[in-house]
């Protein structure tokens, strides 16, 4: 069966995985973005951008492995938009413009219905109104057996996390405090739901953790 | 004027401090030794049980520098002993046996009066009643010009960099997850306290952070 993970996921030295006060000038939250300074340099992350440069190496290996094999994407509502409470119009289409770095089906958590948007480079936006089992369901029949992706927010990541359907997450530690926002560990108990830490590599910045559901 | 440290302080990839139920078999909370995996094999540990042998490296490098030039130490008293409320008599001594690892005067929070003790080795635990401002100030004057250690545990840590009288933490981040226990930053903003993130360094034992108070 296909997996469903997590991967690329930053977070700070105080564990928190983005920013408060998220706003349209600042989607990850004030000074968010720098728990990503990691992966900007990254041979994957310039290639997104069209560039053929781009570092390699533990960072680039961990930044590739992220995206190998992926069907579909699950993605919370706040890391989809700032829009909250019901959508006013349909004008709301994402963070990332016409043509979205996911190029297949995205499915996107929300108490509000929407019709599914169709973007450029194959990506799709599904809005699901019934829940996290339904939303994975869904992604899995998208995903026509590759794996399915969790892509965020914290929220989102830890409701996976505490029904035990997440299956490995990979979180990258940047070496920086943000001091508030939504923190991933914060009561949730990890190796009581039966996660174990498997894998814990560093580079200069960042620590590449390695978190899996054991049998 | 002598600086207030936080050294060698070693919590979990998720933030804790120490482990739950700390009791007189597990010090250290359940599972909690675990974090100091990276300091047991340095030669400053080793030389503590009177050996000589022992690793060199980084690992040691911040192990030695936790103990330089320490004149007095301030300990919680969760960290003195699993002992709640009243003294019912003067048999606890702490963890240590006849002769503790301090080698200085100690001042242990409490809320219950008790005479000095004084052990073997320049060890003397002092008990202070009136607070963390007034342990810092027996323990500055004690110091003699040296600077102060806060050796813990975590509230007693919290409570030092609230109230800003910390000048710099050295955190010892250990790759293991610990799921519960005392979690060193929930709530605790120290961006907002006046507190940088300013060293890196990992090993495969540990993520060495240092976090210092701007002026």
């Amino acid at each position: 069966m296909s997996k469903l993970y997590v991967r690329n996921f930053s977070i700070s030295l105080d564990g928190y995985g983005a920013g408060p006060d998220q706003s349209v000038q600042d989607p990850l939250g004030v000074n968010g973005e720098n728990l990503h300074r990691w992966f900007f340099p990254t041979r994957t992350f310039r290639a997104m951008l069209g560039k053929q440069d781009g570092k390699t190496g533990i960072d680039e290996d961990f930044a590739k492995r992220g995206f190998e094999n992926i069907g579909a994407w699950i993605l919370g509502r706040n890391m989809f938009g700032p829009v909250r409470g019901p959508w006013p119009d349909e004008t709301w289409k994402g963070w990332w413009g016409d043509n979205p770095p996911y190029h297949v089906p995205v499915f996107v958590l929300t108490h509000h219905a929407r019709p599914p948007v169709e973007m450029e480079g194959g990506t799709t936006f599904h809005f699901v109104t019934d829940g996290i089992e339904e939303a994975l369901r869904r992604a899995r029949e998208a995903a026509k057996g590759k794996d399915v992706l969790v892509g965020g927010g914290v929220a989102t990541v830890r409701q996976y996390l505490r029904a035990r359907l997440v299956d490995e997450m990979h979180l990258a530690m940047s070496p920086m405090l943000l001091g508030k926002g939504e923190s991933l560990f914060h009561d949730l108990d990890l190796p009581a739901l039966g996660y174990a830490f498997t894998e814990w590599v560093s580079t200069p910045l960042a620590s590449h953790i390695t978190v899996t559901k054991q049998a």
